[in-house]
């Protein structure tokens, strides 16, 4: 899917990451932050993070910085975390279990209302406190559950067939953590996670140090 | 840890992509393929493909494209994927359980080793034919086993502890599941898998849709 340019891909990754860094200056009480401290809390540059920020704040407050809580929220407005998106876990194995438990979820106000799991032993059971349905039922379980979010977390071969589910589910939103490219309706917007990128990028860099 | 400037960050990140691309070609028996092929697997622009391979391969053969086997094996040997580093991953948790079945790390000819955890009742059970090991025992185990690259995969509250003891275990890579950010040796890279870039990325493109 395609979108309009006025951000580029690369901010739009940094979002989250200034979005996370900001939560934590508010949970410590820092009221104000410069570019400075930020891009040494995240090594980026001072004057990218100023470039980033300026659509959000000018400048901040000459000698104090941004004010952290006022531009958290600008940030999370921009990441559409205002909409506190229902998110579902499609898949019970141990990855779908460790992302149950992950607080990413929580920490960007959206809601896990939901698992699916096609395997009858697991059916039933709770993981974090959360109950684990037939995903032979999705679609009125979504309807009542409102998902908005499906974070795919089944084996590769059944990927294409969940997807298409999922979208008839009314789902409008996949985060892929199987390495299919999807097919989805112009609706449905895909995020795939490669993990191969982190695990390409380390041995690039060990191998830099030999 | 900062390294020459010869190639940026975003490229160093394309190359496992490209990688698996020219894998999959491979395993489907193509001898050849072109940008524009590539671009439209990858979603990405052929003139920034062109760009990218230029230092593998000036053009690949007209008409023809890249040499599909050849580029992948230089893509392979500026990843360091020659190195065959010996992977270790930290943490039995559902985390660490899925990371041990996933692909990637065969994929990039890595082979897992060793997995760790403190917990007696995993210590000496096996997950995908690899067995866990008491953390206890890591340094002795590390040396027997030539640990290079560890995936941490264990509580935010224990992860610099467990890193100052893979420094001190001749680990050379950490791949971090964690969202510490770790204080490691001159000699330790350090890659963090960030999952909230994209999850942060899914609802900011799906609040541009609404």
């Amino acid at each position: 899917m395609k979108f309009g340019q006025k951000i580029s891909q690369a901010k739009v990754k940094r979002l989250p990451i200034y979005y996370r860094a900001l939560q934590k200056l508010e949970v410590a009480r820092k009221k104000f932050v410069s570019s400075m401290d930020l891009a040494e809390m995240l090594e980026l540059k001072p004057e990218k993070i100023r470039a980033d920020l300026l659509e959000f704040d000018k400048i901040g407050i000459k000698g104090l910085g941004y004010n952290v809580k006022e531009l958290k929220n600008k940030i999370a407005s921009a990441m559409g975390l205002q909409n506190n998106w229902h998110v579902a876990i499609i898949g019970a194995g141990n990855l779908g279990a460790a992302l149950a438990n992950y607080d990413g979820i929580s920490n960007f106000d959206l809601a896990l209302v939901a698992i699916f799991d096609i395997d009858k032993e697991k059916i039933g059971t709770e993981i974090n406190g959360v109950r684990v349905y037939d995903f032979e039922k999705f679609s009125s379980i979504s309807r009542r559950k409102l998902i908005d979010i499906a974070i795919l977390a089944v084996p590769d071969d059944a990927a294409q067939n969940v997807a298409d589910v999922l979208a008839e589910g009314n789902v409008r939103g996949i985060w892929n953590f199987t390495s299919v490219n999807l097919n989805v309706p112009y609706y449905v917007t895909v995020v795939n996670e490669n993990l191969s990128v982190g695990l390409g990028t380390l041995s690039f860099y060990m191998n830099q140090t030999i």
